[in-house]
C-alpha cells in the first residue's frame, strides 16, 4: 500500500514537473481569464430575454413578470461586466473595468434590434418548413433558430470588439447545433436555415435578406496555406438577398458574390460569382445501375410486382 | 455611480418596453407551455426504462428492481401527463387533463414494442460494425443507437397525435448527435446507423426492415418553394427492406422508392426510383493528379521509396 | 381514480413482465459496468489536468496550485482505478482491482507526452487559422483541439487495452463537436481539424505529423458486408507526414496510403493511395447556370448593375 503510494507520489510529481515546460499549455497564472461556465449561463439568460415567454423556469413566470426581466437584465448585465473586465484586462487594456461597463451598455442597447431580427427568423422558419407545426415549435426545438439567436446575440459583442467571449458563444451554439457560425459574419433579416447539421459560415461572409441554406453548406475560404497572414482580410463570400443555398454546396472565396435572388443546387462547388437571377444546379451526375438476379423470379423486370 | 445605474435603467426600460410590440416573440403568457427541462429529464427516465440494466444511478441498481422500475414508471407517468396536458391545453383543447391521461396510458402501453424494436437494432449494429467489441459498448457509446431509441420513443408519441413533444425530444437526440430523424418517420426492424453526423430523415419517409445507413445521408424533401402549402403531403422517400445507403447519398422526394435490397453508393444523388436488387454508384469521378517535385530526390516516381 | 390506479399498474407489470424475455437489453444484473457520468466528470478534470491554467473552477486557482493539482490527480486515479476494476470485472478479469491499478499508472505515466503532443497541436491550429486570434481562443473554444485532446488521452487507455472507457470518452467528444475519433486511430503532433463536423476517423486509421484536415473527411473504411468478421484487421487508411485534406473528401480503404506532402481537394473520393507530393482535384465540377428574367431590366446583363 505505502508502495501504492509511493508510485502515485510519483506520478503526481512527473505531472507537476511537466508544467515547468513553459509551454503556453503549462501557463498556471491565468487568473484574469473569461470564465466558461458564466458565460454559458449568460448565454441561456440572454436567450430568456430575447423570448421573455418562453423560459421554463418556474418562479419567472409566476411573479410579476416585469419585475423578473428587471431582475434577469441585471443579472446578465453584471456578469457580462465582469466577465468583459476580465478579458479586456486579460488582453492588456487599461481602464478595463470602465470600458467593460460600457462596453456591456452598448451591448444591451442592441437587444431590442437582435429580437427584431430573431422575429424575422422565425417566421421565415414558419414559412419556409412544411414541417413546422407551429412557431412555438420553432422556437422550442429547432436548432438553426437556436444557432441563429447565439450568433445574433455574439456578433453584437463581436461588433463592440470584444474578444474571446462571441466565438465561446458561437462555439456552444455549434456543439449543440452542428451549425458553425463565426460571430464575425454579416447576416441580415429573415434568415432560414433547415436541419443544419455541417454548416460553416466563416468570419468575413456577408449574407443578405430573406436567405435559405440547408444542411452541409459551407460559406468558407479559398483555402490556402496563408494562415495567420490572412488575418482580417475578406476570406469569404458575399450572398445577395432571397438566394437559396441546398445541401452540401461549398461557395468559398472572399471574391465570390451570389446575386440575389439565385437558387444554388445541392452539392454545387462555387469558387466565383454567380449573376442575379440564375439557378444553378451540378449537371445531372452520372450514375451506374447493377442489377443483381432476384432470387425466386426469373425476369429482372418483374421483381418489383412480385 | 447613480448616473451608471440611470443607464442601466434605461437599457432595462428600453427592452422592458420592446415587449409591447406584440411579435410572436414578445408573448409574456405563456403559461401553459412544455417545460424542455422535465421533457429531458423524462427522455432521460425513458431511457432507463428501455435498458433496465443500464442504468448508471446507483441508488436504483441497489434496491429492489421491480420496485424502483415501479417507481420509475409512475415518474416518468406523472411528468409526461402534466406535459401533455400543458401541451392540450395549449393547443385550445377541452378535457386536456382527462386526454393527457389516456395518451400517457396509451404511451406506455407501446413500451414492450419499442423495446422488441431497440433490441433488434441493437443486434443489427453488432452485426453491422467491426468497430464493435461487445453490444454493451453499443448502448453506452453508439450515438446511431441513442438517436434511434429517442426516435422510436417520440414517434410512438407522434403517433398519438401529440404536438411539439416528440419533436423536442427528437431534436435534443439531434443535437446530441448529430442525427436528425423526424418523429414522424416510420421505421423497420433492425435498423444500423454507423458515425451518423449529418443524417437527415424527413418526416413521411418510410424504411423497411434491415436497412443500413451512413453518415451524412439525406432522406429528405424534393425542396421547393412550397412551405407550408406541403404541410401533411408525402414529401419524402420510401426505402425498401435490406437496403443499405453509404456515406453522403441523398434520395430525395415523396415519389421516390429504393427497392428492396438495393445498395447505394456514397454520394450518390438520387431523385427517382431505383430497381429492386440494383446497386448503384456514382461513376468513377474524375480526379486530376498533378505531382510536384520531391525536393531530394530525382525522380518522382522514386520518391516513396526514400 | 381507482380504475386509472389500476390501468398503471397493468401498464407497470406489463413493462416488467417484458423485461423477463432474455434479450439483451432485457439484463437488470449489470452492477459492474462503467458509470458514464463519472467517466464525464473523469474527462473533465483530464482536461484540467492537460491544461492546468485554464481551468474556471474558482477555488482551484484560489489556493496553493501545486496542492490542487496533487489533489486533483488522486481524485482521477481514484475514481478511474474504480472504474477500470469494473470493466475488467465485467470482462471476466481475474484480479481485477491489482489490474485496474497497474493500469490506472501506466496511463498517469503517459499524461506528460500527451501534453507535449496536444501543445503541438495548439501550435497547429494557431499557425494555420486566420480566424484565430489567440492560443486562449483556440483552446477555450475550439472544436477540433477538444476532440484532439480527448482522443490522445483515450487513446492511450485503449493501447493499454481498456475496454469500453476509451470509446466511451470519444463518442462524449463526438457528441460535443461532430468529430467522430475512434481511440484505436494512431495520430501524430501538430494535427489541426478544422471547423470539423461530420468528420470520421476509423479505428485502423494510421495519420503522419503536421497533417491538417477540414470538416466532413472521412478517413474510412471500404465498406463491405463484412461486419464482425472484419474485427482487428487493417480496414482505414494511411495518411503520411504534412498531408492537408479539404473539405468532404472521403479516404478509404485499409490499403490506401496518401503520401507524405500530399493535399487532397474537397470532396474527393479516393480508395487507392496516392503518390507523395500530388496535389488531387476533382475535375472541375460541370455545373449549369439556368439564368431567369430579372423583373424591371431588360437585359439580363445589366442586371447586376442596376
Amino acid at each position: 500500500m505505502a508502495q501504492l503510494e509511493g508510485k502515485i507520489q510519483g506520478v503526481v510529481d512527473a505531472i507537476l514537473q511537466d508544467y515547468q515546460l513553459g509551454r503556453d499549455i503549462d501557463r498556471l497564472d491565468m487568473s484574469r481569464q473569461p470564465d466558461k461556465d458564466v458565460i454559458m449561463d449568460m448565454l441561456g439568460k440572454l436567450r430568456r430575454i430575447v423570448f421573455p415567454g418562453y423560459s421554463t423556469e418556474k418562479s419567472y413566470r409566476i411573479y410579476n413578470v416585469q419585475h423578473n426581466l428587471s431582475m434577469l437584465i441585471e443579472d446578465v448585465m453584471y456578469n457580462l461586466t465582469e466577465q468583459l473586465a476580465m478579458v479586456y484586462e486579460g488582453a492588456g487594456e487599461e481602464k478595463a473595468g470602465e470600458k467593460a461597463q460600457q462596453t456591456a451598455l452598448a451591448f444591451f442597447a442592441t437587444i431590442p434590434q437582435v429580437r427584431a431580427l430573431v422575429q424575422t427568423d422565425v417566421q421565415a422558419a414558419y414559412d419556409g418548413d412544411p414541417a413546422a407545426y407551429s412557431k412555438d415549435e420553432i422556437i422550442f426545438s429547432y436548432p438553426g433558430l437556436y444557432a441563429i439567436t447565439v450568433y445574433r446575440l455574439a456578433h453584437e459583442l463581436y461588433c463592440l470588439g470584444v474578444p474571446m467571449i462571441p466565438r465561446i458563444m458561437t462555439e456552444h451554439a455549434h456543439s449543440i447545433t452542428g451549425i458553425d457560425i463565426h460571430p464575425g459574419a454579416t447576416i441580415g433579416k429573415n434568415f432560414f436555415i433547415d436541419h443544419g447539421t455541417g454548416i460553416v459560415i466563416g468570419e468575413t461572409t456577408i449574407i443578405g435578406e430573406n436567405v435559405k441554406i440547408y444542411q452541409g453548406v459551407t460559406l468558407g475560404g479559398l483555402s490556402t496555406r496563408g494562415g495567420q497572414s490572412l488575418k482580417g482580410k475578406r476570406r469569404h463570400p458575399t450572398i445577395e438577398d432571397n438566394v437559396t443555398i441546398y445541401a452540401g454546396a461549398s461557395i468559398l472565396g472572399g471574391e465570390t458574390t451570389i446575386g440575389r435572388e439565385c437558387v444554388i443546387g445541392a452539392n454545387a462547388f462555387i469558387t466565383a460569382s454567380v449573376h442575379p437571377f440564375t439557378t444553378v444546379s451540378t449537371k445531372n451526375q452520372q450514375l451506374t445501375f447493377k442489377s443483381r438476379n432476384c432470387p425466386g423470379c426469373e425476369k429482372i423486370d418483374n421483381c418489383w410486382e412480385k
